[in-house]
């Protein structure tokens, strides 16, 4: 099994049976890692225990949290699982590339995250704007009716799956193929640092009245941090833009010492 | 999704709403041809059908036969799924090799069938004997408990993935070069609109003392344009960034119209 565990996100989950149940198909496969975003019942909770056939005794550790921001703060990399096809310019992969990126990630010492919408609703804008990748399961558009915790079964069997080709051998190969691995050895920086960048980022715009309209700010918002995120900027990267903005913004003081 | 469909076969299976979720999961796959091997509760059975969530109102055809032999008559090769290791001298496949080698018989006018065994206890060795071919998927053994629909759904899964697989292209339409699917189709603005862009960043940094020594300058230089141009920006989002850069160093007259 896997020695690393990616991150699995519910944001906001209704029934804590699902949490349950999908606690149980990520234990399937080797997974541990499970983290919660506002769930709506109270956790923890006997029902998500029960269904999780002993997976919450022990074997997968859970935490809450209260937004998903908080809940990624560590994640390198997130991958935000949809069924819907989002206007937004981001990567919308089936599971199986999803799995193999995060495997050839995970090798890398980088720790990816997969994010998962309650039940009926999905992930909301906002939520999909802070991942770097979409992860859509191909299913019978005339009867798409996966749940929550069926989609968390797909993909932790595929992080399994892809994990076990990895181990033949096959990844670079695969991967050539696809071209998702730059040749640079980067790590992108953690999202709660993506996400200080973009909160100071947005700010500075809305003072200086960059949104011409309040009707229209959510959606450029969400645009410029699809085109920047997207690149997923490490560390030094994310200083150096905190840099740009600094200089172009006219606060000296509080420009990088280290470029 | 499929023209065809594979068989699936439930061998004595004891949970009728197991029915229904089973064939809930192949509909969410495309799969249609459901047989039940002397199923213990009465069929047909509300349970199932409540469960199916509309899978079992006409979509998905259900046969009734008494013996497996009988059930698989029209078929032309047998898939076992098999939690166990088998001392059988058969082929023992993953579900993608499986799923695979299904879709290639199917594309000569083969129907393969997929056969499950009872929740508890598994198909018998009698049973196995019958099957061409053994899939295992292969589970934490620490925590092997999948659940007889979440094998039919993972199966489903597989047999229509390697399907798009195999269709590329013709299947479905959706997916691109990559085999990404969806998401919008993007194209990088031209060169020239990305270096106009960089040049400006630069010009605007180099103004206002961002590179501290001209040593650095070149360096510093290529970093930003590497961090930049990595994103792959459209037209669209390169007018954004001149936005932005026009909006942080105030000057409103050269901020875009058609944000």
């Amino acid at each position: 099994m896997a020695l690393l565990s990616p991150a699995f996100i519910l944001v906001r989950p209704q029934m804590a049976e699902n949490i349950g149940a999908a606690a149980r198909g990520m234990l399937n496969f080797g997974l541990t890692d499970l983290r919660l975003v506002a769930p709506r019942d109270r956790w923890p909770s006997k029902k998500a225990i029960t269904m999780a056939a002993k997976a919450l005794d022990g074997p997968v550790k859970v935490k809450v949290f209260k937004t998903l921001a908080e809940a990624a703060a560590d994640l390198n990399i997130l991958y935000a699982t949809t069924a819907r096809h989002r206007d937004l310019e981001k990567s919308v992969l089936v599971p199986e590339q999803a799995a193999r990126d995060a495997q050839a990630r995970m090798k890398k010492k980088q720790k990816p995250g997969f994010v998962f919408g309650p039940e009926r609703t999905g992930l909301e804008n906002d939520e999909i704007a802070l991942c770097q990748k979409l992860i859509t399961i191909p299913v019978n558009p005339e009867f798409p009716s996966l749940n929550l915790a069926q989609a968390v079964l797909l993909i932790a069997y595929e992080i399994n799956h892809q994990g076990h080709q990895a181990h033949q051998g096959k990844l670079n190969k695969n991967l050539g193929a696809l071209g998702v691995l730059g040749g640079k050895k980067t790590t992108p920086a953690p999202q709660a640092k993506q996400e200080e960048l973009m909160a100071r980022l947005i700010n500075e715009l809305d003072k200086n009245q960059f949104f011409k309209s309040k009707n229209l700010k959510p959606t450029m918002t969400r645009n410029i941090r699809a085109m920047l995120i997207r690149a997923e900027w490490t560390d030094q990267e994310i200083r150096t833009f905190h840099g740009i903005i600094s200089t172009l913004t006219d606060k000296k003081k509080a420009a990088p010492s280290d470029l």
